[in-house]
């Protein structure tokens, strides 16, 4: 039995399908929405008109599901999970009944939910979420509507700045509202600086340590303005890109055990602590980051993928694990490409490690070859041993996916020496001679050197 | 002492400068040419008239390397290396004068040269090689002159493939010649038919398994046509893509170790084996393959570089080491990208490995991300370990620079059990939820199992 109908829990009926037949294992999963496998990540870009429908955002319909053997009930929200009794209860949502429903092995996938700012006006109409299919045409059913063209977004993370470009693409003037000093709070600050500039060149203003107090509506309920502490924007239209919390509810009143991040906490093969039979996976969990040595909240559609393959290679009788993450994201803004993975200054702080850090300012291809584009990439080295502890870039064309190779080193626990000898693609179209991935690891090998 | 003036001579002097400032360390450097530390691998980019001059390919000029306390000689041939007298011979090129100059320590950098054909015409008018600057001048001249539009290029690797780019942006007809049966003999065949179908769709005829065989001119005495033994090929300009052999003529008269492709042997330090005072970096030297275990010649100004360096720190007083290569090199052809790293099949046999091998399509965005662009990812891993071995990946925009990943993946000596849980970037408009390199790495974990 499987609870929540999207990434992880389907990826994890569909390996368990291809592992036992329809003979050996009943699936049955519930999704309280109507779609299943869709990708979240991608709403901002339907919004923005680079994606042209909603249905090319799903991955496979509950029809296509139904037809491979697994028993997917839409629109049926799971209300009470039994872990003695071995069985959950559900509420068909269309007709309002609920029933008992019997498992043997439980899979929990039952994702994120929207931070919401708790502040009066937020249910106004006109402000939006951005978590669901529902969310998405919701969204762009009242920029249809909406009087001006004034957008505002709350929260200047990924979500945020994909929002903010995907409204800017539709034609509207946009403010974000950033409870920081800078957008892009999973970059150090210097870095998000560059994100912040990058961002003003675009025509998108963004408003730093502007803490959201109020939304201020017109007569017919209808968003008109966002107050925050140090004035009042005007907005016909409201995004909340205020980051997610793992929805854990069910979980924890099922007595699971849960973490500082309010995620289910599992062991590597995604079972969850303590049960024989329970998995989870995907954003309702927190997983383990193997630079600091601490569990995470790491919502990411990849994650939930891979997860949901592990839950479903045990469940069905084979054996894989999670080892954990590195905490790699890219993100863009326009042509703006945002990368990081590993830990960044605070991070390592927390975690008790001294670390050197260098930037360096390179380019995406040979200089002399057309297009090559600026790219600052900032590295993160423990003091003493060398060992890479993060990577950020941000620059033009070709800058996200180079944090791949800092990602794999991470796993690896190379040290930044080692760094230097990698053997990396080079030709004029693609690098410069020395890659800028390079060039920070040399530059972060002689900084370690000089802190002693 | 430096004997050769380009990426890896420079760079061991500029190194070597930085630890030591002229009144530690004097040091000379003798060049051929006219030109210093430029990029080679520029040239397809100059004639094809993506760079508009020859001086935006040098990196330093030999006025700014004496700016900087280097003695460098250009036009200045070293014609003996006496290594009992620790000594040289140079001849001035422009005067005609030797002499005799003493050294303490000597850095041989002495590069490649091409491998022509010998054949009957080979040296005739219209027929260009493109190693030096000088080399791509004269190809500009000829092509300016040229009374035709058609070109032969011969050779279908890295530089082939790049000039018929180059000239089919100069508006030739391209006819490249191919002595093996596909192009880009870096790859598998199966890969290099990939090559072939794009470069058939691109208008750039490639003819396989076509011998060289004459050079056929004009009564000018400039070349009309080459032909091979199937046929002749109408030319009015022809291009030696035919590979380089370290150029190691001096060296190996002095009694210097020569490996099996007669390139210098060093160590790790990449101080010549045997030898004291002797060190030799760049496309003169055999690198360590690091999954085969065996010398390798591999030309590219990366390595060349980064020997350099290495090279200059220790002459310097410091202490670096080149690794070793795991075989990455990157080209395009067009909008066509091709990468590899790692063992061809050809080269797992020759090592004594038993492996397999999986191809993936995949994709380099999200499908429903506009601009996805397919890719093909091949992989060989380790039979029973599950070591990777390989990738080989052709495909459009974004194709290239994967291949880093698995670079990456080779050195740290990765199972590509391992790499299906590595946390790579995605986002919708940077990767499929699942990267193709994890696809491929999948696909190959499955097939290990299969094998046994």
């Amino acid at each position: 039995m499987v609870i929540g109908g999207d990434a992880a829990g389907m990826a994890a009926a569909s390996q368990a399908r291809r592992l036992k037949g329809p003979g050996e294992l009943e699936i049955t999963a519930f999704e309280r929405g109507r779609f299943s496998s869709y990708s979240a990540c991608g709403i901002p870009y339907w919004v923005g008109g680079d994606v042209s429908g909603r249905d090319e955002l799903i991955a496979r319909s509950p029809e296509e599901h139904r037809a491979r053997g697994i028993g997917l009930r839409t629109r049926t929200e799971v209300t009470e999970i039994d872990l003695a009794g071995q069985r959950v209860r559900s509420r068909d949502l269309a007709v309002g009944t609920e029933e008992w429903t019997g498992f043997d092995k439980l899979v929990i996938a039952t994702g994120a939910r929207p931070r919401r700012p708790a502040v009066p006006g937020i249910d106004a109409a006109g402000v939006h979420g951005v978590q669901t299919l529902e969310d998405g045409q919701a969204l762009l059913d009242s920029l249809a509507t909406s009087a001006g063209r004034r957008a505002v977004v709350v929260g200047a993370g990924y979500i945020g700045v994909e929002m903010a470009e995907a409204l800017l693409n539709r034609g509207y003037e946009v403010t974000v509202l950033n409870r920081g000093e800078q957008p892009m709070a999973t970059l150090d600050p210097d870095m998000g600086r560059l994100v912040h500039a990058a961002m003003d060149g675009l025509g998108i203003r963004t408003v730093g340590s502007a803490a959201v107090t109020k939304i201020l509506t017109d007569d017919a309920g209808r968003v008109r303005a966002v107050a925050t502490d140090t004035g009042e924007h005007p907005a016909d239209v409201v995004v909340l890109g205020t980051g997610v919390v793992p929805e854990t509810s069910l979980a924890g009143a099922a007595g699971l055990p849960l973490g500082t991040h309010g995620g289910l906490l599992t062991d590597l093969a995604m079972r969850v602590r303590g049960q024989e039979n329970v998995w989870a996976g995907g954003d309702c969990v927190e997983v383990l980051d193997l630079v600091s040595g601490r569990e995470r909240h790491v919502p990411l559609g990849t994650h939930a993928n891979k997860q949901g393959q592990v839950i479903g290679s045990n469940v069905g009788g084979d054996y894989a694990t999670f080892p954990g993450v590195v905490g790699t994201a890219v993100s863009k803004v326009c042509d703006l490409e945002i990368a990081r993975t590993g830990l960044r200054e605070k991070d390592a702080r927390e975690a008790g490690l001294r670390y050197v850090t260098v930037t360096v300012e390179s380019t995406s291809r040979a200089g002399y070859y057309p297009g090559a584009a600026p790219m600052t990439v900032k590295m993160l080295a423990e003091r003493r041993t060398g060992r890479l502890l993060g990577v950020q870039i941000v620059g033009r064309e070709g800058a996200a996916k180079r944090v791949d190779v800092a990602a794999v080193a991470l796993t690896a626990g190379m040290t930044v020496e080692r760094m230097t000898a990698l053997d990396l693609g080079y030709a004029p179209p693609f690098s410069p001679v020395w890659d800028p991935v390079l060039i920070a690891a040399r530059k972060a090998v002689a900084a370690v050197r000089a802190a002693g």
